[in-house]
């Protein structure tokens, strides 16, 4: 055993007294606060600001040494009203939601022939006059697994679709929800254009939806459809909130525990990511009653996430010269699920501390993973300039049957789940704060 | 063994060697066609015409000897624009669903404080000072069960709520979803009014939504909404369809079989009643197949069944005369759940026969139930006038997890529950149109 797992284990001995039954739950407690008091925090909306003044005056009263907030601006996209409709020939309407980003259709809307194709990749394929003038849809299904592995090869259709139709004379772009649920609610999510080809509208409809807008094509390949669709951007700001329990022995060297603020505006944000939020604040908060550790603990809620990273590309700017005392980064932001690995990406030398952290971690049914961690989304943006990065993996099996959709609300949380989530967060932070390990090397 | 079983059971060996592979799936098929090529058909509206109009044509092209329909007038509910807002302490927007039939808020809203009760029972204890200008939600939930017996016990809020709010002063109703899912959907449904009580906005509030309210409630008691919604109501027409395949032996004597043609319109209404559309439709025209029957078996499609059993008031009126002739009626009305007992209501003489159809039965995982049979919300206007009826009792487990709601879709549907529904729809239906037997007695 190192000298710093000694310390480390004095620590956690001294934990195993604690938490009280209340500090149990105290995640859960948080992210129940959020999501209710707050609800949606679209980023750079009226919620958004309140979710903000939450966090700093929240931070505060659980007993940080240093709370702040770090200005940024950004882009307020706002959904309007949207109605997809068949006009022919089986008049009725789908669900639909706008994708993040896009445009409207104007107050006269888009008619048009709808042409079908299984993936971004065949539309890619297809001739222009196969697409001109038409509503192009694409009906990708995504199929889950623990680690949402077949997200990334479904959700380019979202992002960059609209610009491969518009760039084959698409007028607008449906793409099948980037979810794994047969219940009725379509998936938003960030969409981009690209300069040079037109903006088309962008929307997602159900899975329900998908499988019947795919039957009325089988049975009807010229199906007709319309879409009206008011969306408005408009300039905003938004704020990083940051606090510290700060370092007894290495003040400068910073652990940064992460989660987003924002959500989407469609549900409560309760998975996406407000578990996230309300793991990180305890952690730090739990922490500090054992007892100050060695190394400074960072909690940064960035702020839109959903949007493309904004608050988490604002935060290493800002903090550009300090990223070389970042010792070890990491993220909550896949939900609230049980916790079953520990991931890490260090140096080589520092590769028996990941083991030791996930010795600790054994207990709770953690086991070891590997040394590509990814960190998070918004840490990934400073592992990409150099700072280690850990994951605590969640089960994900069930994150997108809610994620990005009406569905996304508390009453999803299980508490058991996320109070072991609570311990693991403790006892990885813990480790990471007190011990005097460069994680670079 | 009765002389009316050899009769039935040689009809059954003669079924052994069918049905061809598509006809094991014809109520499938049939249900599919109408959600996709007709989706929602709400009773008075355009749809509704083209569902009547389907299934016409669906009737005749299936070998019926007679199709034919039977108009009657109905108001045409519409549903507008609705939103549901906390505007204070904690903003953010609820989902919500019109309750069917409900008034709109005018174009300005109404805006009020909430106030919870637990139960319709609790707001009819309330006093007038506790109620008077304010919003009232009732809060009581529904668990789940096979046969769905908590239905009846939590409707009441739904159906009644309306008027006894507004005895009291209320300026308009919430209620929680008569559902058993923590999905997002709001459950829609007939609400009522009463001469000389003012008409108040009645709407449904989702499950998960419920439950957000509640928590902001416990927060702060005088928590205050705004509710908007433009209904609309006009006079319409719609139409019973009915098809018989004519008795070879006694022509005059009606088996009935139905479910009801027209559905809510935020699903496609596949398992309400989509699937009871499927089934009745595929068990004429199968039992043709086999040979014509002794007894006629009329198919009645009911026309708007949600707004209050308008169609079946209308079928009973018109039929008066004739009902001494229908010697038996059923209908399918309980989603697409697999058969799992056989309900008869018949005189004492005939009790025998009820078991000797379970007995037919039983290779299907059916058994016998009791002789207090309700036959179906469209049948039961005429079970009251006395004709017997009979029900094969589905699996209604998950039937209020998408009942009333957006997520009532095709895809919900079990291919092979349905097609097990088929097979004890042509056995019983068989077995009743071939015997001879008076149930009355």
């Amino acid at each position: 055993m190192t000298k710093s797992m000694l310390t480390l284990t004095a620590a956690l001995l001294c934990m195993a007294t604690l938490p009280a039954p209340a500090d149990e739950q105290l995640a859960y407690k948080l992210t129940e606060e959020l999501t209710v008091e707050v609800g949606p925090r679209l980023a750079g909306s009226p919620a958004d600001a309140k979710a903000v003044a939450w966090a700093t005056h929240k931070l505060q009263q659980l007993g940080y040494d240093k709370v702040w907030t770090e200005q940024f601006s950004t882009p307020f996209w706002q959904r309007g009203n949207a109605r997809l409709e068949i006009i022919s020939p089986f008049p009725q309407s789908l669900v639909l939601t706008a994708l993040g980003g896009s445009v409207g259709t104007g107050a006269e809307g888009i008619s048009a022939s709808i042409v079908m194709f299984n993936s971004l990749e065949d539309l890619m394929l297809a001739k222009p006059e196969q697409v001109t003038g038409k509503i192009v849809f694409i009906n990708k299904a995504m199929t889950k697994d623990k680690i949402g592995s077949q997200y990334g090869k479904v959700v380019g259709a979202r992002s960059k679709g609209a610009v491969e139709a518009a760039r084959l004379g698409a007028k607008a772009i449906i793409i099948r929800s980037v979810g794994t649920s047969n219940n009725r609610f379509a998936h938003t999510g960030k969409m981009s254009y690209e300069e040079g080809v037109p903006k088309i509208p962008a929307v997602a409809i159900s899975v329900p939806d998908a499988m019947q807008l795919s039957k009325i094509i089988s049975k009807a390949p010229e199906a007709k459809l319309r879409l009206n669709m008011e969306n408005h951007t408009q300039d905003a700001v938004s704020h990083n909130v940051i606090a510290e329990i700060t370092g007894s022995e290495r003040p400068d060297e910073i652990v940064l525990i992460s989660a987003h603020l924002d959500s989407w505006d469609q549900g409560t944000g309760a998975l996406d990511d407000g578990a996230g939020v309300g793991l990180v604040m305890a952690t730090g908060a739990l922490i500090k009653k054992l007892g100050q550790p060695k190394r400074t603990i960072r909690v940064v809620l960035f702020g839109n996430e959903e949007g493309g990273l904004v608050g988490a590309r604002a935060y290493a700017a800002k903090h550009a010269a300090e990223l070389s005392k970042h010792v070890v980064a990491t993220e909550s932001d896949f939900g609230a699920g049980r916790i079953w690995q520990f991931d890490s990406k260090f140096g080589p030398q520092s590769l028996s501390f990941a083991k030791e952290i996930q010795q600790l971690l054994s207990g709770h049914g953690i086991s070891l993973g590997n040394n590509k961690a990814f960190g998070g989304p918004d840490v990934s943006v400073i592992a990409a300039l150099g700072v280690p990065v850990v994951s605590l993996e969640q089960d994900g099996t069930d994150y997108f049957d809610y994620h990005h959709t009406p569905n996304d609300t508390f009453d999803k949380i299980d508490p058991a789940a996320l109070a072991q989530s609570q311990q693991a967060w403790m006892i990885m932070t813990t480790a990471l704060a007190n011990s005097t390990i460069d994680f670079r090397k």
